[in-house]
């Protein structure tokens, strides 16, 4: 049976959990500002995972906690005040221990955000994708993270995604299992297991023995050219496409240069590569300001209408 | 005579004050955060323009001092920490006062920033491309925040751009050419005269009767197809294209989104128009932390290496 | 009519609001930070007053807008955390127009404050005690500030108090009731009339002409000797004791600043003067994070308890 | 032999480094906030110790990194612009590994701030006093944090404490010995021995065993009347006295509480356990503001004065 209460009237968390339990593969692409997001919501996503690498990098930092978790908190309240749509937030390890991840969840709770993800990597963390090994937390400790994660949720729709770093930690799909199902009897709402093998299989043969007991999560970064219908035979949930809004930025700046250095002038103006001006405005939602400046600021009854209220040009 | 000091061992400060003096307009590009600040960097710019409508946009916030003057403060952090070429802050007109102007000089300063601008707008602002009527902040207060802002400056080469929105608010050649007079008085550093004129000719009027009393700077936004030696021969000492990279950024992102969802999965893999992961790790310079845990966390004498230290597959 | 609200499993913003209607004077202290809040609320007051000035002044920072409203509201979410009884906070002029007061109200709302007052004076604001002319907002443009705050607020309970500061600004009794009149209509929930006369006789004569059409703040800092039944009679809401907290930390502190230097030593050892270091942990609810300990952090299956659950001694 | 260096001209960091010479105990005494600094610094204190426990319960938050770094970083900022004494930052354990530790130490190097101390315990760490086994980190990753710190500190005379926590956790003498010496050779400026003995016999034995090879600090909390020429004669440099303002203050508070609740109305007015209302602008600096308003806000040539520049009655 297939939940629809995907709509805008419902809190976000409601259909963030709704998406985990829609019966099909959900892509969800990451934003890592709060114009990212509101571009990724304008492109119609249904659900924004708020990357922690993006983050990090839109901040010209390593994702690495270098960042404080206020300073992450700061840009994903931006990110929940820009958009309608859920946002999962990558909570990485938690920033500490239990009682970090208990003030961590019920900030981002209070802001709006729809549900979090942490890893059983310890802290500091690094990438998942920088060539290291990896300590995890130990399962139990980790265990005690969700139970508080939990305890800390605004709502009872708000979802506590447990991911696990057994596959790239090299410790093998048997201990991969184990720390999923302890994670789920810890209260997880899902299960994300990360591989950075180059293909689907190590991620297939985990749903496989994984057998639906929780809703599961793959963010394909490494295996991205795998079929839709792949992720649809394992049972996925969620798809995280978890880096290309932040890697299409780069790209997008890169190019710009590159076009106002080839110049001498401006970088190619009128070109379609550059969004126009006014698709900033759009994004930003200016026609309303305009809007309530009408509203609140009426001319007033004790004086003329203060200069910018007049419509230009009368 | 050209100075020669814009060069990586002088402070920030001094190279931006050399750029202004070198006898030839040099183009000086947005960006809106420390990763957009690393790319223009990285792409070869001798300066950045730390854009307030860009980190407005970036915060999902539009440009009216929505958000507050810490928020922009914490955001030109990370942007100076980031790079290493100078960074000209747009100061909106101030943030309140004369004593909120040399609060914020006084941080910016502290820091690393190398310059700010200020407008004679009022407080909240407006963009000056929103269409509306635009106060203009009286020229005396305006020059009371010049003189605050070099007074609060952290070296002597620290420049502040003082910026008239006369042309803009519609009070004509006369009015600009009176204003940027008393705020040179005042101690400007150079003189920022706006236009949102299709064609530079508004601008070279103004040029041709100031007569290089001090470094002119413009922003050719919407005359963005002005030839370079145009400016050349106005005398112009800084181009800035000011929202360039937040545009190239939206573009790149709308056509990522659209490309993952034309695909139903990966947008695109290998695509050019995608950066590479190891692109994000050599921005946020990952290379470096790597060489610092070698250096700072060796084999312990007291105990075995701490597991992240073991080369991967040691 | 009497409502009983007034008790801990009701929203903090329906406490305050039913205290507005408790048809006696109630007394609020100020706090300037969350642990003098927690002080406040443990001693028995129903209500606390996040003072402005108190805040600022605890920054080191001047009642002049030099700290950012997000720094202020950093502050107050602290404060929010901190306690349960109800907070009516300081909130300036607003910040700048209309939009600030909207953000400030949904970002104050969304982290626990139950309301909020704004005065008609011009950003950036002085004191009122400081001996300054100061000069008022419209009171059309003002209007539309507290539409704004009562369009932004969190749920129909929360508070907007509208502060005039005609007396403070000696445009006498007519031109304050007229704002008076004018903030109710425009949908504010209590006037707070600010008076700096020395006794209270102004507040009173205000109080008779206004007759109940609204419940009504004082804040006597001038008036301090002004009896508890005067208040009584005048059907005031809500005595504001407005720096009181500041004001006995900062003699404190003065204090045991002199007796450590006349004693060479530690400041006079088990002096009442000092509060134990006990209740420095009280404050805090130590207590809580050692049995959050033992729920969250239990001796895990997965290997020996990790040193810090293990109780001292043991 | 002495340094005479402590003197307003001399940098912040100069400063402190010659105290830690000065050949004499010099006694600190805590801070909590940018009022109670400046109050400290009113007193003629000659150095101050920015509390980490003060700090935290200020944010009415425990001594256990409840506070992210960042938060703990915008409060020691405006201690340090509230005053010109230097200032010893509590780095807790770092916040992190020696990669948060470089941060933080770059940020409060820029912010002005003229040392830290470093403690050797686990992130999240908990308070010395409180009741629990407290895990050490190992000497050699500690190590690494100091070589951190130094070569991210702002200009040489830098102070980094390092603290141990070795005769906190138990490890006894030669463990506390062999640590301090590790530190020393890892670029320690000065060693803080902690100790929660009643008496200072303990710390006196560490002293005699030292021999004066690095400066040594202490924080008698526990032995607190120990007189002041036992500390001279262990050569101890700095005597912290670590929670006194901040204990003082919350006595000082609930004495105002009582003191209103007793009356019915003000707390006491004229009562000497209450710094008037003009201390308050004192400590804030208010005429400073008078004077720049004067200066930076004179009778504009192009119109009236703005009203808020007429002295009050004129």
């Amino acid at each position: 049976m297939t939940l629809h209460i995907d709509q805008e009237s419902a809190p976000a968390t409601s259909r963030l959990r709704a998406l985990l339990h829609a019966g099909a593969p959900i892509p969800v692409i990451d934003a890592y500002d709060a114009l990212s997001a509101r571009i990724v919501e304008s492109a119609g996503y249904r659900a924004i995972w708020a990357s922690g690498l993006g983050i990090s990098a839109s901040f010209g930092l390593r994702d690495n906690n270098e960042a404080s978790w206020t300073q992450i908190l700061d840009s994903l309240e931006l990110m929940a005040e820009a958009t309608s749509v859920p946002i999962l937030v990558d909570g990485d390890s938690g920033f500490g221990n239990f009682n970090n991840v208990r003030r961590f969840v019920k900030k981002i709770g209070q802001r709006g955000l729809a549900g979090v993800c942490i890893e059983d990597k310890a802290f500091p963390k690094a990438n998942s994708f920088a060539e290291r090994t990896h300590e995890l937390c130990p399962a139990g400790e980790f265990c005690g993270k969700i139970r508080a994660a939990k305890d800390s949720q605004p709502d009872d729709d708000f979802v506590v995604v447990a991911r696990t770093e057994a596959l790239i930690a090299g410790h093998g799909l048997d201990a991969a299992l184990a720390r999923a199902e302890a994670y789920r009897h810890a209260g997880a709402d899902a299960i994300l297991v990360h591989s950075k093998a180059t293909t689907a299989e190590e991620v297939a043969a985990f749903a496989a023995r994984w057998g639906g007991r929780a809703p599961l999560v793959v963010v394909p970064t490494t295996y991205a050219d795998t079929p839709a219908d792949t992720f649809q035979r394992m049972g996925v949930s969620l798809v995280i496409w978890a880096n290309f809004t932040l890697r299409a930025a780069i790209q997008g700046i890169e190019n710009a240069c590159a076009a106002q250095q080839a110049n001498g002038g401006a970088p190619e103006p009128g070109d379609a590569r550059y969004a126009p001006l006014k698709r900033v405005f759009e994004l930003t939602d200016e026609q309303e300001l305009r809007a309530a400046e009408q509203h609140y600021m009426p001319a007033a009854e004790d004086g003329p209408a203060p200069a910018r209220l007049r419509a230009a040009g009368s």
